[in-house]
């Protein structure tokens, strides 16, 4: 206790909280001090509401994502309410580009409510089904790969957090509403996006076409000479993965192939871990910005605790994976702010002991939801 | 002072509110630290805004109302602000079960407002007197007794709780709009709830006729063989009466039947309050739930310290309804939230340290309103 | 730092932030403390949303031109985060009395947003156009001289707080979209209010006619004898014209003019600055209230820091303008509000320790983005 106080407090005079991973490296942790901090990451995120486009936007919809795996571990009703509250200003509309995965991310709160609250009437999933059949059934510039940007925009999901923003809640509303299609179909574009940006040898997803190497002089390099890997682009995936395996039914055909691939991505995260538990921003050219940032390190420590809770990752790795809690905790204010979270972008770019957003502190909750549920050492 | 600071820190290690009303039984408040604990409650609510179904539902129908009370009382802008906020961005809507008393709880507010606040179309009441007039004039299956339920649902108000929810703002809507006939409504179905749930030997009131005893064998019992009657279900009543009397003529011809009324339970529920000050959420098995509710004993602190304010109730009770207040308020988290708060229900169900809800904000809100008009002894 | 802590207790203690002027007499600031001072008064206010009519008024409006400010100078995402937040949730909507120069006021903030936001189709700046075509070039009671009121009415801008609620907003609406035109009608209603409500001897504007002598003996004296001057209105005159030469073209026709009445009025506001370095709200008659009003002393100070950083008025003057800072900081509370803010009014009343509204809360955040540039002597 008066170690992890210690280390806030070196938090704060050093305003570098990699400095203070160091101290960090313990394997245990306190679950009431984890709940207390979550708790306090979600008053300080309710009373400092922020928007790209609107309420509705995929930066809520991580961050409720976040809240909502917070409810289901804890059942505390602070969440709920929360969760209750978006949902009726937001009156359980998604936001409006409907080929654009991102806009409906919000829904993975409105279906959970709507499987944890029992009361009639209050839950209103039609502009959620609207969203997904157009999204799913129509016609659009990326899938007929007419779009005239240079982004190869030639799939419905062309770049990687795609992956986190529509499949998770294709996969809970199939399941949900008993429809299997829905699940079939999510697989048929997550497919597109697979062969398109996974790269087998790295085990991790380019962002989009732009990072994807072709053997020309132009492709995009870090300065070590490597493939631009980011850390939060392949922590929407690998967090979309464990939020889809969740809810997927065991014996679903395609099953096999999203557990091999969580396998694959989530070994290759674990060997690249930085010492003091944090993920840097550009996996593979950590000297780029040399300390942890905290969004794509909470979506991969979410996925690691899932994989060891859930049997797909070896307990051996708990220690690790409460070594990068320990190390996002301190990252937190005292207020309740996480702080050391990259700003919205496509690439790797700094953080800073201020910096934050609402979906890195949904990435916050939604790794203090799995790490509360591990068998400590 | 310090010992107040002591009584808090005892309830934090012990989680246990009712551990610290042995140490809360002073006989005096400062009067000052009641306005301070008020305004963190409202902070702190106003910071966690709950809803069960709606912004305008009777949750947040009690809490305002507890505000409006807090204002009338301390003239705090915080309060009305608040308020102005609350109904501004409801519309100054009710919710839409126009036959259920629920519904119209949130106008209280709305009714406060206009009194209160000078502003031209600012306030809009067309809302209210609409579902006013549905409520009281349309038919309806409670009215009929067709309601197929089993729980008795033959009249309007079938369970006590809608003695709090409707019938003051109809008093107030009669008063502000000076048309007595709402009053005489009112007094109508007052008087089928009444006959329906009021034990005149018990002076308390069933929640419903699933708890009113019949002679059969199937008749609802605490373990220790007595009747269920829910402290918070008597709360809503008695603090409702208080409520009707404060804005009812003096003249009114049926008046004397709720002093009367109210005298009876007031009496009745200063006989049972128990040694610290608190009452347990089954008022006659309190070995039930052995620990203070905090929504309950809000609305019974509420009536009491109004009665003694307006020659109802014996001044000789001040140090009692002080005691309860000083319970009350050690109740309350150092960031403001109101704990020991039974969840949303229907009968005597647990409530926990940190176990809280808007309406238990009203009730404690309501009790502080009148707390501070008490002359201390 | 200690000395610091020390006034604000003492502030605490004294009830009076015009005691603590004494201690706080300092020349010099800590900026990280200021940037800290501020957020802190911004996150109190969005805890604590208020309206006068609706989230749209004037209070909001000033309110969130101080926020705009804030951004401008800090570049602080919680300021845009909250400027995004209420025009998402305002629907970029002006308030709805098209003649009423407050009710554009709101609209400074929305041009902000459009100036510094990249995104496209996010901000919509139609209802803002639409007001302002009808307010300029509609006819009503106030242009025509037909308004029935005892106030003089007869011209559009007939109170001296208008010139911060509307000009401003014209000035950025003709930079923003390029069209002079909207500057040249902006600057024909100025003069209609420059020549009716300044007085030239004192150098300050009476707020309306009521307050402008006549020779006759009711003209409205204070007790001393002099002209009633208040101070949030003419903080509202010198703060309005700091915003508008802060974007005028530099080489627009009558600049001069409002160079000349900026100038005229800093040389008497710094004339008149009490010991303590807080003005009373009565500005010729301190003593009529004798301690520092907060709402016109920020106004004053953001107009006089900006006056010093774009070199109208003389360096010298920044160790004045340093101790009314300190001074009004003084008089933040603990948590973050802003207090000693004389309420919503339109001539000199009380202000307390605990008195607060959002445009004091404005103000506020208007000096502290103006001092933050200043170079200390």
């Amino acid at each position: 206790m008066n170690k992890t106080i210690l280390t806030l407090v070196a938090v704060v005079l050093l305003f570098n909280c990699s400095t203070a991973q160091k101290v960090a490296e313990s394997q245990s942790i306190n679950k009431s001090k984890v709940k207390s901090s979550m708790i306090k990451a979600l008053e300080w995120q309710e009373a400092h509401p922020i928007i790209a486009l609107a309420p509705t936007d995929w930066t809520n919809g991580a961050y409720y994502t976040g809240v909502a795996r917070a409810h289901k571990t804890t059942k505390d009703m602070m969440y709920m309410a929360a969760l209750k509250n978006q949902a009726y200003w937001n009156d359980w509309q998604t936001f409006d580009r409907i080929h654009h995965a991102d806009d409906i991310a919000i829904s993975y709160s409105y279906l959970y409510i709507d499987m944890n609250e029992g009361r009639k009437n209050f839950v209103d999933l039609e502009p959620t089904k609207k969203f997904l059949d157009a999204h799913l059934y129509e016609d659009d510039n990326w899938k007929a790969g007419t779009d005239k940007s240079e982004y190869g925009r030639t799939i419905l999901w062309w770049w990687c957090d795609a992956l986190f923003m529509a499949p998770p809640v294709l996969n809970l509303y199939a399941k949900h509403t008993n429809q299997p299609k829905y699940l079939d179909d999510m697989h048929k574009f997550y497919m597109e996006t697979y062969n398109q940006l996974y790269d087998e040898e790295e085990r991790l997803f380019a962002r989009d076409m732009r990072f994807v190497w072709t053997g020309s002089e132009k492709d995009s390099k870090e300065p070590n000479g490597k493939k631009v890997f980011w850390s939060r682009g392949n922590g929407w995936v690998i967090a979309g993965l464990a939020l889809i395996l969740d809810d997927m039914p065991e014996d679903y055909k395609h099953r096999p192939f999203y557990e091999k691939l969580y396998k694959e991505m989530a070994a290759k995260i674990l060997e690249i871990q930085p010492e003091d538990g944090l993920w840097r921003t550009s996996l593979l050219s950590p000297e780029s910005y040399d300390y942890g940032e905290v969004s794509g390190s909470g979506f991969h420590t979410f996925a690691l605790a899932w994989g060891i809770n859930n049997g797909l990752v070896d307990k051996k790795h708990t220690s690790a994976v409460l070594k990068a809690w320990n190390a996002i905790a301190a990252c937190q204010h005292d207020d309740g702010r996480v702080g050391w979270v990259q700003n919205i972008g496509a690439f790797p770019e700094p953080a800073s002991y201020d910096s934050w957003q609402n979906f890195g502190t949904g990435a916050f909750l939604m790794a203090g939801s799995e790490v509360l549920k591990l068998k400590q050492i």
